[in-house]
């Protein structure tokens, strides 16, 4: 679909997801994606055929990629309505439109309007940080998208419960440095940490991101994948990198 | 101190720690240490001067590495008598019988013979495999040192919890597949984790240890250092371990 064919809004501009061809639409003054997305998307455990359901969908750009990799249907909640709009309009954009569906809506009021245990994965990309850590932007939606001032991890774990089949996966993106606080919730919700890979800016470098998998039910044991690292010492992306976008699916 | 006047008894052979020109007494039907026990007394955080305790002592390595670094004083902790005898005579041969202090005893019986609250470090390099799991060495001493025979996670973790001093340190070396259980372990005895390390066979490849402390009485948030790689490409120990060796204390 060329790109003429895509209704963009004042001030949006389109992105090139450099998978399948696919294009988002983003506006520069609000959240945009960025490679926390994309790995997410790459680690999470997808059937083919299976149904997702993305929290805080923010840009779609997960739901997109999981489509690519050969989930069935995303369903993508996302509280910013221009957001879910945008969201939207890039599913259109890219044929999609009957296989992502956006939902403008609360993730903490789920329960009042999608039913419980209906999902084979849910996936998040939550906000990093706690209210009252670091700098807060005065943009509120960006603030939304970076600190939990709307929806903490809590939050986001108590959906993943609810929304989640049995034996279903949580695949979930974050910091480091959260990592006992991500443990305790997912083990208190069922959501057992079976799948966990740290991500490294360089070699020698502490990891910067944490990609977690949990399975409703299951027994303890969980699978330390290898590092997974960013760039090379000669600061280009490393061919852990470079495989997710050589391929088209 | 020449190794003629290391009293051996029959089936002992001394090795060389490489470090410091220390000694170490082993009997090669048992349990002898291997790179845990020297990456654990590297990881763990300790200040000059300090009283360290070491759960399941075992050989007594971790302890005289410890006190290389600086400890003030080390107590082991060893339920296997001929273990235990032979961690004192490795330290007298090192000229060390006044810093490291071997006690015959059960770690989950500790608080039967040792004051609560009074040690800053406690290090373990307890059995990682629960009993149920892989095959059990039928040699007893062995199996205890590998599998929870006679102490598990939980009484580690309740043995620390019972010795360390408000703000003082956990330091544990354990596999990668138990992280949600012990993360779960320490948080509940208000041991935080504060400090997480992965170690990686080599490159590319999942990690095979973990190093992990916490601090009593701390606030969440971990810091995850760097991937420490154990060997190079060409098969040789990498930098990273090369330089625990390269520099006597």
């Amino acid at each position: 679909m060329a790109a003429d064919e895509i209704r963009l809004k004042p001030g949006e501009r389109v992105d090139d997801l450099v998978i399948n061809n696919m294009k988002l639409i983003q506006h520069p003054d609000e959240f945009c994606f960025s490679l926390d997305a994309v790995l997410l998307a790459q680690f999470a455990s997808l059937r083919a055929g299976c149904e997702v359901i993305d929290l805080g969908a923010g840009t779609g750009v997960i739901g997109l990629l999981l489509l690519a990799r050969g989930a069935a249907a995303v369903t993508g909640v996302e509280l910013n309505a221009a957001m879910a709009d945008r969201a939207c309009r890039s599913a259109t954009s890219n044929g999609l439109a009957d296989r992502l569906t956006m939902i403008h809506g609360d993730l903490r009021q789920v329960k009042e309007f999608l039913p419980g245990g209906c999902f084979e994965l849910v996936v998040a990309n939550p906000p990093y940080r706690p209210v009252g850590s670091g700098y807060i932007s005065p943009n509120s939606r960006v603030a939304m998208a970076r600190h939990e001032v709307t929806a903490n991890l809590a939050d986001v774990v108590a959906a993943a419960k609810y929304l989640v089949k049995y034996r279903g996966r949580f695949a979930m993106v974050h910091r480091p440095e959260r990592l006992a606080e991500i443990t305790l919730a997912m083990c208190a919700a069922g959501l057992e940490p079976k799948r966990l890979q740290f991500v490294y800016p360089a070699a020698g470098k502490k990891p910067n991101m944490l990609l977690i998998e949990g399975v409703r039910g299951a027994r303890p044991g969980i699978d330390v994948l290898p590092a997974l690292i960013v760039y090379t010492t000669d600061g280009n992306y490393s061919e852990d990198i470079m495989k997710f976008y050589s391929q088209d699916r």
